[in-house]
């Protein structure tokens, strides 16, 4: 079981929320706190042994969010037992993609793929070989609003909690991230330089020495959203821009593998535009 | 103030150790905490602030043991307004001694440095300008003994606390050790890879693409003590000996410049011949 | 049409080698050399484009070995058509032999893969998918000379010119390597530090910050092959032995990839138990 | 000697560079080119040994322009004898400075440095302990064209070649370029992300989690100027805006002093806004 807490920082809080995993009969794995000194704010993860705990399942929500008011912060709270649905997004290339069903498969990556979406329909075969839903949603401007109305009601029926851009090269409207906020992108630059199209064709021109890829979550500001793991990759001036490009391919899928993981296993929390990684 | 902890692992000794600090009013600033599993362990990192602090500045410390005690563990308290007597040994290079010198003086190292101790005079005119006191103390294998109880009058005399083999190319005896045992030493190789003499050498030779240095608490078995911080550097087939040395220097000193810092800011914890290191 | 040379050093190479290529009306493309002073060995690769060249395409190779014996050196030439027919090794892990299939099927792999050969058969379905030829080929230490004859037979019938190791867990016999010798294996650490078996657990034991793979030519004596490409993994204290292996399994299939590619665009030379790469 | 070359592409470079060498007598060490396609440009570096060269010292220079005008290109010479003089712009900060002059003395930068010119005074006594003229020339917005002037009489008087702004602080004008142009910058950040004032404060506040430093040469487009060198440093939410930019210092000054090195050894060839770095 894993507990996060973010509130005011104020003396005592690591006893406070320590005392009541022990009061409770919990044994702590692993705890790991953050005083935001500027923001005057107390971040904490505590992933602690339910084994014997003194409050029912049931019970446990509750209590966390009557201690959280107390402390005038907001908790969340995640069953180690409980295996998130995600949907994986992605367009014509297959790198991200295969490289997350695979990790997902050998068990590596916390959680269930029920479904992926793409606006292309070269990814078919590889999803039907991991046994993953496969649904094609062409994409236009004329079309925009009508598609994400339909990828919605997919997320919908498949009970999707998270959405991964795995090189989805779309940009999803604020209507949308309204309705479904918790996305996770990978951005094929080091940001917040070369953010928006093209990077590695811009990275080329400005005859960079090393490229990046950014995993980060997805806010209406395009590119501009909470950061969770950034990768880099030496190039040199032998590089033409389709070597970047295959280059980018393995630091990409890194990032983004890296980034997914961290939130799942919940080391990620996120405030005031960044996040803590507790790594 | 910082609080260092080991102790047999069992339920509730975060709630434990936090709320002794919250119970005497000190403010938690940062803890960090490991369990090794299989060692049935827990290592804990408690930084907290004294001002308003219920107990008297000499009755902390009694405190402390005492807690350990009944935790069946030990426990290393360190004053932040303390700042460490260290001494540096060197031979002819002088890149890890300037380097550790000038970071002593802007700040980065918090520690002072009131003595060098080299078995060759090249580094003198340096340290005098540093305006630190330089011993030359040669060395020899007939020599070695008494070399050795000069040197360690040296410490005593100086109020030593730490030493830094700071690319010194002399083996401690332990019986050396016996006496002044809190050493640390920058080994040029990526251990356990090319432990002994002329790593770069025998690294060419052998024709690795990546050269490494490990800065490591020194014990009687030479180039096996616990590692604090390991480094490395890409070379390739243009790279001569002479390169890998060059190349070297460069991931020795940060090898050693960062371990050092982790030692002095007291993020590091030695147990069963490995480190733990709460950075 | 790439050729490379290696060759006793003497003034005058570059030009000789590069007028012999302008002078059929050959256009260098790239051109690299090396020359190792301390073995008094000149190493060249010269990539050029054989349009409207003087010399028929059957004529090369015999004037390209006249030009090398007048050198007293050897001479290598591969023509960019000519796709080698690779065969993977593999045992029940799938993320190396996964990369690769996937890296082939991409494109950024110049090579066709006709056979993949496993001591088990745990990774039939993954090369079904991928419509590679699978055999599986038990190993026991009383079966090893018939099955490794059978793996010869194989690798005759289907032609094939290179066999990469991807995490195939056992030692080809000396009698294997004098029959077929061009082998790329990749080993989880970074050699020549925790050779042979179980190199994880031993890092782990270690306490060591840093874990490595080494991808390099397979000679007789294990794992000390001339090494081709070497990556890094930082690890810490909170990483378990499982965690080295999962976190190993993203740097071994990036060095082997890259060692691949580098190997299959004749960008490594071989010679007196090292590489020469030029990248 | 080094040589470098740039024309326009066209069959046979390759064998007309080494054969003007080898028909002198020259014997290469080392020659890289470099083709870029899309600028139709060929780029040549060769080092090579002129004992016994058949054209006297002084003729060398007239032969190898009257060879570059004849393939409409441009060349450069470079004597391996002749080490530049080179002065060291800076302002308060030490870490560059210091490990330039260091760098220096040490014989790892082939290079002297007669002059070191700041625009505050505190640097002046490091500067005596090496034995280099320091001038401070204070520079304010109204009185930059007067000491603009006196810094480049001071350039002229010491007969300096290569200006390096080790953490100067303060921007060249147009003008002064226009009559000293050869100028190398270190920028605290990964350009071109945070270009201009503040990049670490900047970066802190994008929560990025890895940092770089960047050596470039100057133009008048601050911090647009050719690439030689960028490195970077991995940061999480625990470094506070004073950690970036102590971590920050480290890697600063490793960019610089490689991107210096690279400049001194005559590896760096700029053309088009960028670099091709022969490493």
């Amino acid at each position: 079981m894993i507990l996060q807490l973010i509130c005011p920082d104020r003396p005592a809080l690591v006893s406070e929320l320590s005392g009541w995993v022990a009061v409770n009969g919990g044994n702590i794995l692993h705890a790991d706190h953050h005083t935001d000194v500027g923001a005057g704010l107390f971040l904490s993860r505590i992933e602690f042994g339910i084994e014997g705990f003194g409050l029912p399942r049931e019970a446990i929500a509750p209590a966390v969010n009557a201690l959280a008011d107390r402390l005038g912060g907001q908790a969340q709270l995640h069953f180690s037992d409980e295996i998130p649905r995600v949907a994986i997004f992605a367009s014509k290339q297959s790198h991200c993609l295969l490289d997350l069903l695979w990790r997902t498969r050998s068990g590596e990556l916390p959680m269930q793929v029920p479904l992926v979406i793409a606006n292309h329909s070269q990814l078919e075969p590889l999803c039907r070989e991991f046994g993953v839903c496969f649904e094609c949603v062409p994409m236009t401007p004329a079309s925009k609003p009508e598609a994400e109305q339909t990828m919605l009601d997919l997320l919908a029926e498949h009970r999707i909690e998270l959405v991964v851009l795995a090189k989805y090269m779309q940009v999803l409207s604020g209507a949308f991230l309204e309705r479904f906020s918790t996305v996770i992108n990978i951005h094929h630059s080091f940001l917040p330089a070369f953010k928006g199209a093209q990077p590695y064709h811009r990275a080329w021109d400005r005859g960079v020495k090393v490229i990046g890829a950014t995993a980060h979550y997805v806010t209406e500001d395009l590119d501009d959203g909470p950061i969770i793991e950034q990768t880099i990759e030496h190039v040199n001036h032998r590089d033409e821009v389709e070597d970047l490009i295959r280059k980018g391919r393995d630091t990409e899928r890194l990032a983004l593998a890296r980034a997914l993981r961290l939130h799942l296993c919940r080391q990620v929390m996120v405030y005031r535009g960044r996040t803590a990684v507790f790594a």
